[in-house]
């Protein structure tokens, strides 16, 4: 993979020209996109663009956030060649940092679980996972060193594990949702797929003029909780192995780690998950449904037919248990600084029929606290497999900061 | 004015055909919007759509909406011409509760303070108010029955005061914002205009399919705060006399009125309001100020430029503030049912210079809650003014029936 941070470091000392930093990736692409899949376009003559933090480093963006000069179909094609007016703020926020976007990555259609073709760049008899596939693809397989994608269930920590990339899916709104295609206004937040946790940093500190985002030089050890989310179902060998080694990686270079149980509220949070979702996602792509049902994706069409009569009073019962959820957090937080848990149920799946199962990221986008996927182990078949940290809503420089210390306790 | 819930009843009993209450609708535009411009566009050959409770109710839609049929151009040149692929969910909503979208109606540029050239319906040499001022002038005005707005200051009931309207911006999201042009996503929130409270619950109850929002066919008398929101500066003496009539018509019909001072909190949340609109208005708008800057319209302009430099920091703590502002609304709620206050600060202001001020719509917006517009007097030269109740967070129902309590206590 290609470090952000590293590429700064250089291009700041003058032993890399940002122009290219940049023309480094357009190769990266022309040899290894076709392979793999994980663009939808992409700009040949990418050039770096403006001055800032960011100036040299080529983006890549997930096919629902709008983009001025490159066309956003929604991985559907109801938005064959629609081209928006304007780029999604998070989209000019970049630029503003002297990013250069690159083009525009793979979506499952909607951002929802039809697959999209995008191979796992470690193994491509393996999905790369979704929404975010082009994405996680691209940054795992070394192309770009940052790419935006989004969670609505796991679409960014999931793929990320999968395709062995650092992710951060920051605090619900630190970065806009506006300008991406909604699925779900109470769940959707744009995240960030990059090579290292440092790289992450840097990477949203820029984007949303956070210095205090940066990592300290020295990052304390945290007080870990370790969650396994039973009530999100079994898990996979390879995720058990990973959760085990992190935690153990982490207590000997001087974490606290416990293993903390979850309050039943948590379960029930978890459970309505789907309920706000599917609600909101009917409302969200009403026009979609309605005049354009025969071509929705079928998985997407499918879920939606099924979760049609979902009464408001049942949508309004979820959210007040996700408030009762969110407060009870705060409980959860005195005890330790961060948790940590599965970032997927296990090794990329085989084969492109599904990008794998969102479980055990649901409750953590519900709750709208930052989770970071630390690339923890490799599977057999050469298969990446994360973890996920959490830290509380808000704390996303902690979360940065803790998952720095772990993912260098993960190399000694 | 056009009563809603009046063509719905005459339609059910076969008195008038669904299509004779759109034809009336056109009718009415031919006449009256020459002189009013209270549309962008319209369709002169529109017909009874679909089936459900709307069905022969013709909409006119703020054109910072997104239409997949109308032109969307946000009352600026940047966006002229620009057509979106879909309609914004809250359309297809009214789509499918069997609407007929009539048209666009005129919005300040990026429903900010610039004035269109709308005219007050009721004195032509004064203000519809803004940024809604299509919506309000042609409700306002007796073209349509109903009228999608967007306030994210005090953009539907301030100028639902000025035109006479009833008016409700409901709980913070009880409408999606989705396709929606973003001003600020913790403020921005979808409203309605129509020609009385019932008119205003029925048009609610049906986007949403929400039955309990329909009025009780006796409103109870409620336990009325009333506010005066003096840290929001002084009002002239038309809104003065109409918040002491509605208070007083109240009463007599046996209504609980108190007045009820609000703790500190609340003049604190009310001032951090501009802090958290305009910190993210610079995120939302981030393409057009970075890209089209010249063609920005001037007062925003204005606005954007001297408020550059809110520190990330300074914005967190705004948010903390409402949370804590929100929080206390608790405590106030269990003195009263609802609270009542001042719409706007006075009669609509002479001339097409501004919209007029958002001060008193500010707090509300920010705390979520559901504000109802009642239209009270009219004031010398023909001038509406109207009051505002309030009821907590999710409690639209509850607020439009006590709504509906003193709109008849003032007939009396």
């Amino acid at each position: 993979m290609v470090s952000l941070a590293d590429l700064q470091r250089r291009i700041a000392r003058g032993e890399l020209a940002a122009e290219a930093a940049v023309a480094r990736s357009v190769q990266a692409i022309a040899a290894q996109d076709k392979a793999i899949g994980a663009f939808v376009c992409h700009d040949p003559e990418a050039r770096a663009a403006g001055q800032g933090p960011l100036r040299g480093i080529a983006v890549g963006i997930k096919d629902i956030i709008d983009t001025a000069d490159f066309p956003t179909e929604m991985g559907s094609p109801i938005y064959r060649g629609h081209r928006p007016r304007a780029d999604a703020p998070v989209v000019a926020m970049l630029r503003r940092a002297g990013a250069t976007i690159i083009g525009k990555t793979t979506t499952t259609a909607f951002a929802a679980t039809d697959p999209t073709a995008t191979l796992n760049p470690h193994n491509r008899a393996h999905t790369p996972g979704g929404s975010s596939s082009g994405s996680a693809a691209s940054v795992g397989a070394g192309m770009i060193p940052l790419a935006l994608g989004t969670q609505t269930g796991g679409s960014v920590i999931r793929p990320a594990s999968y395709c062995g990339a650092a992710a951060i899916k920051p605090s619900y709104r630190l970065l806009p949702t506006v300008g991406v295609k909604c699925f779900s206004w109470t769940l959707d937040t744009v995240g960030l797929f990059a090579a290292g946790i440092e790289d992450l940093a840097c990477g949203l500190s820029a984007i949303t003029g956070r210095p205090e985002l940066l990592l300290p030089a020295l990052p304390a050890a945290p007080r870990i909780g370790v969650v396994t989310q039973d009530f999100a179902g079994e898990v996979e060998a390879a995720s058990i192995e990973a959760l085990q080694l992190a935690a153990r990686k982490a207590e000997l270079a001087g974490a606290g780690v416990r293993a903390l149980p979850l309050p039943q509220v948590f379960a029930d949070a978890w459970r309505i998950h789907t309920t706000v979702q599917q609600f909101e996602a009917h409302q969200a792509l009403a026009w979609e449904y309605r005049e354009r049902y025969d071509e929705m994706p079928p998985i997407l069409r499918g879920r939606l037919d099924e979760t049609r009569d979902i009464a408001p009073a049942e949508y309004d019962e979820a959210l007040a248990i996700a408030a009762q959820a969110r407060a009870a957090l705060g409980a959860v937080f005195e005890q330790v600084d961060v948790l940590l848990t599965y970032s997927a149920p296990g090794a990329p799946p085989k084969g492109l029929d599904s990008t794998g199962d969102p479980r055990l990221n649901r409750l953590w986008t519900l709750l709208g606290t930052p989770c970071v996927n630390i690339p923890t182990l490799v599977a057999d078949g050469n298969l990446p497999v994360g973890v996920q940290l959490i830290a509380p809503y808000g704390s996303d420089g902690k979360a940065l900061a803790a998952a720095r210390f772990v993912e260098q306790a993960l190399k000694r």
